[in-house]
């Protein structure tokens, strides 16, 4: 539980409404900044405006993806983003928690600055691993979308395995398609031979790829380049879920008349829920831990 | 092969045009009526207008879903439907084939009267077996799409444990969904443990559920009326792929701001290029024993 302690919220989407859900459900209370719009309520919990007195109490502070390192939060459930300035993080106390997806520069000179515990979720394992999830559930329900054919029995290449990758090629296997997996590195492609999957080595990608139906990248680098697009069906369809800006060479692929779609960040869009109880469940974790309680808060496997 | 065999379409949608390439690459020649709109070609095949004398050289007839008792043929690739009357089927040859998908009562009456032999496609066990995958993935597509978590540990509740339920069960089961079946007779109960899922008797569906997250119906009566309804999570989601109108009270739902959707007859809407490639295998597998050649049809799983 999170009795007593004191969480803001500055701007986020559908996802931050189910963290506010199950940290003021664990008996924490929160106060919402950049949230004027917003249609519900929560337990002990207040809708306020910017201002400095309103960092000094909180135990932790939960911003969605990031700061700009202009100080731009943005939010949906405002009209306007929210500016964060450096006296907001001065009024924090020492050692209090911030919580936010991923970290810029100047997010993470404020929290050094002024000692306070910068947390980046989305570098988290458990995290990473538990939000491929919903990423790999996305990419398949873009596949059965945009493809004329079904998952099953379909050929298709999942390039990396790596978190998300392996959860793909999983899921893939398991709706009944032809799954090969490229990768660099021999223990993956033992691991991939292990799970009944198909291994080829990435210095092959082009063998993998050039008859396939569907081919899915998550590695965040140029591994479709125009060498490799060239040589596959012009009907096959690439789902890319690599961090922007993916690793398919999407002029060429549409010059070549090929359907390439570049999908990343698929938790927050196709399951905000499971998305929202993932961070929080994070953060009650680590906010209970920090105070060496027992932690009775409840895990997405419990 | 269908060497030497033709084939007269007439109408369809976009599962006929992969229908007419299989059975042309299997070495039939065709007559196509009601493609006056048609941009592809295909090897052997000629466009033409509607006249007796198409159907007089006819080995087979294919209409698609089927023939509306005034006679028309629906098309997607003419402006208006294709008028068939008596005079068309009296010009075949007896004992000629003609497939549909159901057939209407005129059409059943035509073709016993000129003894042409009537093949309802959808009625047959091996197309609605290989129909259920298109049917299921179509099915799961719409779960992720109406959704904010993820299928992977839903509580989901499918019922029957017919062609499409097995399927549309096992399929959510292996995404790692908790999948309840709700089935009627012993023997199917028995069979749904077996396959690690959970039995739920019929006449129990409201304990079923009760505390769903996804709803899926594939029997074709009302087994979703107000009384069970009512006692369902309201932001519970339920798709219903029962033949129309399938097997919800569709008025009660939304007055109760459930959201409940009728998707029939996916296989054509999610995948129509497998969904006419597995009419394709039923028909040249047909044409091909009627002659009592040895059949070198491609199968769908060779």
């Amino acid at each position: 539980m999170l009795t007593g302690k004191h969480l803001v919220f500055v701007g986020g989407d559908a996802r931050q409404l189910e963290v506010i859900t199950q940290v003021t459900d664990n008996d924490a209370s929160a106060t919402l900044v950049g949230f004027a719009d917003l249609q519900r309520t929560f337990a002990d919990t207040t809708v306020s405006e910017l201002s400095e007195s309103v960092f000094a109490n909180a135990d932790a502070l939960v911003l969605p993806v990031g700061m700009e390192n202009d100080g731009r939060v943005d939010t949906k459930f405002a009209p306007e983003p929210v500016l964060l300035t450096e006296a907001h993080f001065q009024a924090m106390r020492p050692g209090t928690y911030v919580f936010t997806g991923i970290a810029r520069r100047v997010l993470g000179e404020w929290c050094e600055r002024y000692s306070l515990q910068l947390v980046k979720l989305m570098e988290l394992d458990e995290v990473a691993i538990l939000n491929s999830i919903p990423t790999a559930e996305g990419a398949i329900a873009i596949a059965m979308q945009e493809t004329d054919i079904t998952l099953h029995g379909a050929k298709t290449v999942v390039l990396g395995f790596g978190r998300c990758g392996q959860t793909l090629a999983h899921k893939l296997h398991a709706m009944g398609a032809i799954v090969h997996v490229c990768a660099q590195h021999q223990h993956e492609l033992a691991r991939i031979h292990e799970r009944s999957l198909i291994p080829v080595p990435l210095k092959h990608i082009d063998h993998a790829v050039h008859d396939a139906d569907i081919v899915f990248n998550t590695i965040p680098a140029m591994v479709l380049p125009a060498a490799v697009l060239k040589y596959m069906r012009r009907d096959a369809v690439i789902i890319d879920i690599a961090s922007k800006p993916g690793g398919t060479d999407f002029r060429y692929a549409e010059r070549r008349g090929m359907k390439a779609l570049l999908a990343p960040s698929l938790p927050g869009l196709v399951a905000p829920k499971t998305a929202g109880r993932i961070i929080a469940a994070s953060i009650s974790r680590i906010l209970a831990d920090s105070d060496d309680n027992d932690y009775e808060g409840e895990e997405l496997w419990t």
